[in-house]
């Protein structure tokens, strides 16, 4: 497994893809996010977002299967302390292939707890256009090598 | 529905409790993020979180669908454009009850969108014992009042 100090800022991992289909995007929102614009294709197609989208948390809840699958810190749990500038600039449409591309953007040791550092991520999601539809920087916290 | 104008900052809207049971953690964890903290109780117990817990994205969605549920803009369409300062400082383990607090922090005019405003809400969300297991300050796309 990775530690602290076998991470470098710069380094980027791109995970697999993963095709979002109109019946996983239906069945997620009807549980967790029921509004037209995710559950009703008619209703969808007069809303806001110009068509039937993904829940951005159903995105958000994919991405993280990517990582996981990907497994950034090889085996060390990805645990996040938190998210910061989660955005969705453009929507997750049925039909959809989704890639994640996971950049490490800093690297701290804890003060509180010599034994862990904190790692600032950012994660870029694009669709199989190339346009971005998710963003987002988790702060993770990760083992030092043990001495 | 309520309108951008319809809004005040200083309100709160409560939303319903939600239980969330050790399946739906392992169900949820299994198809988004099936990492050992939130799948194998035995490997949670001697991991980082100390037992069994739900994963954010879980939370997340939970807190989704309460909002869905408690209507706070009276049937115009919770649109977020993105949240700020996602955290989760206490676990969700099998069997609590969560409730989400709903605060609107701020009410900005869109510059490049007349007839549209960005309300910038503060959600906080506490187990059955009170503690805080997550907060986030997501912000909205509201309409303005049709002239």
């Amino acid at each position: 497994m990775r530690y602290l100090e076998d991470l470098t800022v710069g380094e980027r991992i791109l995970t697999r893809p993963a095709e979002v289909t109109e019946s996983e995007i239906l069945a997620f929102a009807r549980e967790f996010d029921p509004q037209p614009m995710h559950v009703d294709r008619e209703a969808a197609n007069a809303g806001p977002l110009g068509g039937l989208s993904a829940s951005g948390w159903h995105t958000a809840a994919i991405v993280m299967r990517l990582i996981v699958d990907a497994n950034p810190l090889d085996g060390a749990p990805w645990l996040g302390l938190g998210v910061d500038e989660l955005r969705w600039p453009n929507p997750v449409r049925p039909g959809d292939t989704i890639t994640a591309e996971i950049a490490v953007l800093a690297i701290t040791q804890s003060r509180s707890k010599p034994s862990h550092g904190i790692v600032r991520t950012g994660i870029t999601v694009r669709n199989q256009k190339g346009e971005v539809v998710m963003t987002l920087s988790p702060n993770l916290w990760v083992a030092r090598r043990p001495l």
